[in-house]
């Protein structure tokens, strides 16, 4: 193997597989990044068993030559310090060739890098996918609702299923649900299909993130593939493969009330400071607790209580309050995901009852909810 | 205690003083900000008792109301809340009041916090400096020297006295020295002072670090004072108490060579860039050592080898090479904070054989120098 690359281009793909990469596997040769020149170009490969990913470096695009193939090959070497080694090198170049075997020599100006490579025969094959029914969904959408739901996902491992976001495909729209059982985030959209599949699979969070941190913030449509046990997302010259977490999801549908006994309107963000501040002192005792009662004038009141250290009390004037007056306490850390993965100024929040879950949702939009359980504390 | 601040000059005293507060300490009130209003401002103070700082708010400043002052008096309020609190009031004035002895109430907008606060009379007093023997330096210059010398200091407990900075004042000229036994950093600088006294104290590293994060990098003067135990430094509304190391400092002069038998002279950053990228493959084996030829031509080759990785060498064009060949070996971490630390776009090597210290210098001036002792590896 022997090729003449345009390091930026190098430096970029060896980034984005990197996310795919972890010291601690115990798939030794999983630690590399696999390394394929053929005539059409160059790709790597990062891989942790759980996440694959896959990035070409096409010979030109758009007329410049990026890569030169001198010869074809492949090898794996160590990625921490392949990924350290061609972001340091010192010119814009950088050539890459397998001698003896596995020894590679890395060289860039008068710089030259022998490293021990492994045998790319030996890296697991990435799972083969057919690519039957794709679906379609633009590429900074797909990262809003990543973000707008993965935060909830379960960081315990007692319920493996609750670490996963449940995708649920059905009549061309696609629902995301994460929850950790103490709140919930959804949200939908339009995706684009040349049939009406349905599936209803649960993507790691873990993967989730990962793939986000790759993605760009383009509107170019992206393909995703899901399988049984595996989902495929393709972007332009990328490839990232997830495994899907085995079991039944919980149905979710009936957590959600569907009337309400106390409706509030508030600025999200007048609203968000008032519980960051709140959440100062609360966060020192056992819950980060708050508690939110409605006050006559269409006010509400937030306010925590830490006896070693003090309290703190604050109103904020509602843009409406219908139904029943309520006090109610929840978690400030719960309150603050949810108002920060909510899009849009004002936000309404629909309560049922001071022990009842509560839902949290944009003005005029039902695309997206998040939804909270309350604390006992009134 | 009664006043109405403006919030930005609130957060940025309470930034300042917060350097100098841990939450390790054996003194309860150490985690405290002290904070005393006067008729002619706020004064808040932080301390865990080797570092004190004292921040001073004017009532006005340039016909500009800073501080209303309704009711002089003095609280001392737990640095971590107060500190998050201030930053994240919703309004541009805050009001604190003390209340019923030590309860604390901080207004701001509709947003009403309610810290117990701690007895002020309980407070530590600062030392008393008589300010007789001033000298004076730009912020800016010691800042720079600062820099230059401390990351020098050993980081051990074994020699406590080489966990700070030398500080010597002769004849106006400042000599800053720092040294863990493997290198040595020095740097001078002529001071401005009515007289001519001498000093020879040694300044805890991590106080030198501190206060260098406080010091803006205006060339206004500072004022320095020297006790026997004790150094003040004092910045405009600013004053930085830090005790001094006990315990005689080694006579380090001896230390630096004054002849040489091999000079060479490289263009700084690309001779970094070299040893950063040789250093990459050795950060794994040892002790992170880099060699150093000359070769043919006036040229120098850096390498490094770790068998289990593989090896890197590099060519580096010498400006100039002088006297006997060499082979020597060092820490590349040593060579790149030498080489960091240097002003410069070109450095001289001065070198006395493979086994002894070698010095850096940049070309044509000598208030500054790094020493380093090489590894035997050759």
């Amino acid at each position: 193997m022997r090729f003449i690359i345009q390091r930026d281009r190098l430096v970029q793909s060896v980034q984005d597989v990197m996310k795919a990469v972890t010291s601690r596997t115990t798939i030794p040769i999983l630690t590399g990044i696999k390394i394929v020149a053929t005539n059409e170009g160059v790709t790597l490969t990062g891989s942790d068993s759980d996440i694959s990913i896959e990035s070409f470096i096409p010979k030109e695009e758009a007329g410049d030559e990026i890569v030169e193939i001198k010869q074809t090959g492949a090898i794996v070497l160590q990625a921490k310090f392949f990924s350290e080694i061609v972001k340091k090198l010192p010119t814009d170049t950088v050539e890459i060739q397998v001698e003896n075997h596995l020894q590679t020599v890395i060289r860039s100006g008068k710089s030259e890098f022998n490293l021990n490579g492994l045998d790319a025969e030996e890296y697991p094959h990435l799972p083969q996918i057919s690519e039957e029914n794709v679906f379609r969904i633009p590429t900074d959408l797909l990262k809003v609702m990543i973000r707008q739901t993965v935060f909830a996902v379960s960081t315990s491992e007692t319920r493996p299923i609750l670490t996963g976001v449940n995708w649920n495909v059905e009549n061309n729209v696609l629902a995301c649900i994460a929850t950790d059982s103490h709140r919930l985030a959804l949200r939908k959209a339009r995706i684009q299909s040349e049939n009406d599949a349905s599936y209803n699979v649960v993507i790691p969070g873990k993967s989730l993130n990962e793939l986000s941190k790759i993605l760009d913030d383009s509107n170019e449509l992206i393909d995703i593939v899901i399988t049984e046990n595996q989902v495929l997302f393709k972007a332009k010259h990328l490839l990232f493969f997830s495994r899907l977490l085995e079991g039944n999801y919980p149905d979710t549908s009936r957590l959600i009330p569907s009337d309400s006994k106390t409706e509030v309107s508030v600025l999200t963000k007048e609203f968000l400071h008032a519980i960051d501040r709140a959440s100062l002192l609360a966060r020192e005792g056992k819950n980060n607790v708050v508690k939110l009662a409605t006050i006559e004038g269409s006010a509400i009141e937030v306010s925590s209580n830490t006896p070693e250290i003090g309290n703190v009390v604050e109103q904020i004037q509602a843009q409406e309050i219908n139904g029943e007056e309520l006090k109610i306490s929840f978690s400030a850390k719960y309150m603050m995901d949810a108002l920060k993965a909510l899009e849009g100024s004002e936000i309404k929040i629909s309560f049922t009852g001071a022990m009842r879950p509560f839902v949290l949702r944009p003005i005029e939009d039902d695309s997206i909810l998040q939804l909270i359980l309350p604390v006992r504390t009134y």
